[in-house]
């Protein structure tokens, strides 16, 4: 009788350490803020870091810009802060699409590789609709390296700052992931 | 003695709990089907939704129309049947491309946005091979957004519909999801 | 008492299947290396199998070839062994894109089916930062068909092969999977 009740106990506590090993394996998270500055139009020291390399053919309702089709590729900074001086923390390289043919909608594609600070070495590559005039765009991650291999979870993406006659913009991701 | 059996069914019991909510973690499901209309050439009253940007090199060997490296931008309706005039569910934005030197295969990518009905809000991406000739193509989803956030799953595609003089389409989608 | 611990026990080997059955569902896992023929100019016999589509605009530092923006349709051969009389296993279909303003380091997006060997009839999606340049670069694996419907893993790139006259490279693959 005490054998078998400790036999019971044993195999309770292995259990329970294999429970907490498949609970743990999902739970640890990583959330982290940060701004993504989007040159289309450059400056005396401030080159275009997004370049139209493919243009569209129909142009987009009441946008004298844009055309259904167009294609920019990316190399933008990412910043700490919203200031472009504030300290970089990594680049996002990729492409947007302007994939609508009656909004500002892009579908955005991009890794964004991590060069310093408490992620250097990680990166995570989102692929997601980007409908610029909304307030909250939402980022699926859909992989990731370095520490963020096997990585899971979204970015949340918002415009910061806008300017309609150069065209670029400052965007804050609040990135939430589970490693 | 009683005690001891008590807090073993106690244990238990929180144990099962445990292993139900972990099994049901990864159960919720969607299955649901909808028509894309990818259409190429435009007619009175139908635009094109699918529009070349980008003209390949490489004529594709018995085919006079698609050369490796065409790219096209979509913008294609999702209807709830297969007819045009069946009601509007949302939009599959992208593109595809001709990535296959021998045959009619294309690289598709796109965001399916869904703006009405039960999945109103809500959005998955696909990124797939998509050989036009074969019966069913499967897309496996590769990111979600709304309530389809950190989906998996694949949607299986087929052929509805498709006129050899316009390259006009109207292509079957499965959608499998776990949510 | 007897059926108490009767109860018990029957309880104790539900739950040890039921652990079983969620640890092992993590743990079917594949692991296999190909080579990737990536041919940028042609020769007799051999064609081209990456071919540049899009321009881009800016130079890259250093590089008289490339350009920020530049982006390749390919179709490349993968086969078992390095030389390119090697059998061949399958084709990675897809692009990459000059994405960085300052390094030769593409945005790599294709599909890499497999046609023949063990794995026929699957696929693997991979979407990745690939700095031509780096030992290793690591794959992220975004979807996967076919057997490996659902797959999570990495790819691991490196250089076995590069001629700087041709810009052809033979690059070594070795994918990691779980199932």
């Amino acid at each position: 009788m005490a054998n078998d009740k400790h036999a019971t106990q044993l195999l309770l506590a292995f259990i329970s350490l294999a429970l907490a090993a498949l609970v743990d394996g999902a739970s640890t998270t990583a959330q982290f803020r940060f701004y993504m500055h989007d040159t289309v139009t450059a400056s005396a020291g401030s080159p275009a870091t997004a370049v139209r390399v493919v243009r569209g053919a129909a142009p987009l309702p009441g946008d004298p810009v844009n055309r259904f089709g167009d294609l920019y590729v990316i190399d933008d900074p990412l910043t700490e802060g919203p200031s472009a001086a504030s300290p970089v923390v990594g680049r996002a390289q990729g492409f947007y699409l302007f994939a609508s043919r009656s909004d500002p909608a892009l579908l955005l594609c991009a890794d964004m590789v991590f060069t310093s600070g408490k992620h250097n070495g990680s990166a995570v590559a989102v692929l997601a609709r980007d409908a610029i005039l909304d307030d909250v765009r939402e980022l699926p991650v859909i992989g990731g390296t370095g520490g963020f291999r096997g990585a899971a979870g979204y970015g949340l993406l918002r415009t910061h700052a806008f300017n309609a006659s150069t065209n670029n913009a400052v965007l804050r991701i609040d990135m939430h992931l589970s490693v």
